[in-house]
């Protein structure tokens, strides 16, 4: 299907105040970029980068006052997502060298913690997209989605404990679990059309059968309409901005997803 | 000033043909992509890697038909080019690692061959910028610049006899003469606004004083209005499309640059 | 000053296991590889790649029995560590784009929780260098160092309320205070002439006035003798060996660092 | 086979001189260092940097008067170079992004002028391997083989009109018929056990059937015992020492490869 998403930030800036910006789809193996728009106002320089995960970022400085980032994109994307039930665990040594850091415990997902609730939860299960699946469905049943951001981050450890959250939350402790099974597991922040209410959505991606699935706790089921902004190996990686120094206030912020007619 | 700039290109294509193309320009220290667009006639899917030189590439299989590539961006670009007369020679050992590769000979400048000519060009100059825009006047007064396109592709020795060529030829000799003196120079390919008769453009850029600078023998002055597409070593690394196979026929190619109004 | 490290490991192995191993130090801006030996016995097939941090890594299986990994090194490195108070601190508008990801919070260092602590802590001093001395004094302080290794893995929040750790926590600590005033700092694991009891050691490094020092909260005074055998945002990055499976034991770990008369 | 490689350079240096060396074997698919060694002498600060071919290089300032390198490397290496015989070409549009660089033209190589001339000479093969293998025959029956060096570098044209070449030319030429078919194919310089006279070697790689294979066309047999040093596109990108200023002389160049016997 063919989307049109777009995302408009405004903040309230007292100094002038650096920020890192994760706002930009690049085309990749699930989706293809078709037309992209990226608006800063006041116009100010911004010098854009590829981080280590292949996100691509732009740094700028805000000036005092009110800021806006206006997004937008087209973006052509699967109408469902790909599902493997079967697709086997890939023992670490095959796995590729860029995948091997996507194992490791990171801020949020302590996966170093979970070995045996992991073990736990797959238990039966064929090694691989199988057992990233028993993650999903024990999450659904387990730990209860809210919609409504919390203020303060917690981690899997956290989320497991209070048994609530928002998607960011479900992912990081889907991604604990998967790699506390030596399955390598990736947090992915973006769009997702049809999600109600609108916002940047977050969900995980688990690297079984030789690729990247799509895993996604707070949907019954998983439709397409995935359109990913970033990735990384979970929240603190993947923020659509970072802003150093003295806290801004975001005045608004505005998601939009609407399907377009095929051209 | 913004610029709007556009390069259609379409192709007779005889049987599945792949291609490797290089036509989104990206942001970077001296422009500002605000928006970008990228459509494909008829539509099939399309990967997106960066390749070693920080080139947006993308990769498909054009289908037997006649097949298009539509790509518009609205680029904000420097009024002028910052020039710097006087910025130092850098010594090789100061050089960043990632500059070291544009001191090599290529395929298109055999830098390897320019000394002592290069030498003679740059007799009494300053070392460093100044060295680069005597190569830049000898270009202008000793080679004539023709704007349409020769067949098949000359390097810088066979340009260097031969007397003439177009703007990828101009660069490639500037390039190797710059090279010969330790001076990194790489190839540019990407618009000009104004340029006659409005076509791709193709200059060269050359490491002094700590950056990058921009240099065009083919123009009277250096104004602004430059738009890159893609850099590289030489012509060999940024063509805006590598098509393998049996040869398809460029059915017709249509580049407009446009100012806008600033909003 | 020239040192013979050497790192030898032998392990109890069950069933053929995974592991990824950081053991090979290279030559950098503060050090000189001169001579390097690495064996492994059984001898089995291992495959070097780089990660994402730059750090040289072996993957290999490991048989079952034991298995032994033998490394030892020349490496040249500074008599005295460079210090430089009154460095400053780098606004975050002007660090490179590889040094952003030191600011981020990560698995073992909490820095989104250590906002007003550090800021406490560093009171008074002038940004940069001398907030980071700061901070290392607070550690040496307040923080009782013990060379012996806990069971578990702690994070920086976890050491802070416990009062005391090994060397890898006292950096944990280090580094989470300096990411949260926006200062990036990262771990490095390696080996320290002179450490007593020998072992592996860990400290940190924080980018002040455009370059990374050396920091180490374990020592009275920051000598020399410094080998980085691997860089990382915590603990989780830089485990010399990272191993995949059922458990293995260690069955001895044996590092010797010593001085080689200068040729 | 264990292979003990040894390089040693000496230098009469007239002024401070900066030199990019590649003499640092690194492991990779098909050899492992398990020792290595690097001497400087008169010693001298030395940075080393991974190039984007994945080469370890080491940059350094040579001091006037008589200066000196001396590298020694273990190394195990396969008794014999796997050939794969009918292994398929590999279309474009599935090579690896990293391996589509080695499809253009190289300052040696200007596979752009030989589609003709491979076409015939590969006439009736099966695409893929047997096409490089016929290759590397014609270049046997058809381009002398002359173990002493030229002064002066001659690219693949040049030396397919002179008819004979050092291992550096025969490679460039088969290097560039390989790319004019579509076939990857890479430059490899390093030591080869038995070559006769002693000297580095170059040698070529193409990519079919999934990954790498070696071809060499001076040699009666394709044995093993190689062992890389670097990988380029041609001799530009694998110099094993690249110096810039005025022209320094080699006072010498002593080459060994002797077999071990395996511990």
């Amino acid at each position: 299907m063919q989307l049109l998403t777009s995302c408009n930030l405004t903040f309230d800036i007292q100094v002038p105040t650096p920020f890192v910006l994760m706002l930009r789809p690049r085309s990749g193996a699930q989706q293809w970029v078709a037309r992209e728009e990226y608006k800063l106002e006041p116009g100010v320089p911004a010098f854009e980068f590829t981080d280590s995960y292949g996100n691509l970022c732009q740094r700028l400085i805000a000036p005092p006052g009110i800021f806006g980032v206006y997004t937008a994109a087209e973006v052509v994307t699967q109408d469902w997502v790909d599902q493997a039930p079967g697709a086997p665990f890939v023992e670490v040594e095959y796995l590729p060298d860029g995948v091997l850091s996507y194992l490791l415990p990171s801020r949020y997902c302590e996966s170093d913690r979970f070995g045996q609730m992991a073990t736990e939860i797959t238990a039966g299960q064929w090694l691989g997209y199988d057992q990233v699946q028993a993650i999903e469905s024990w999450l659904k049943a387990n730990i209860r989605f809210e919609p409504y951001d919390s203020d303060i981050q917690l981690s899997a450890t956290e989320i497991n404990e209070r048994g609530w959250g928002v998607c960011r939350d479900l992912s990081h402790l889907g991604i604990a679990l998967c790699r506390s099974l030596s399955i390598p597991a990736r947090m992915v922040v973006g769009y997702l059309y049809g999600l109600e209410p609108m916002e940047l959505h977050a969900w995980f991606e688990a690297y079984v059968g030789g690729q990247w699935y799509t895993f996604d706790a707070t949907q019954a089921e998983l439709k397409g309409g995935y359109v990913a902004i970033g990735y990384g190996r979970d929240a603190a990686d993947v923020a659509v901005f970072n802003q150093f120094g003295p806290p801004v206030t975001v005045r608004s912020q505005f998601v939009s997803v609407q399907r377009m007619e095929t051209s």
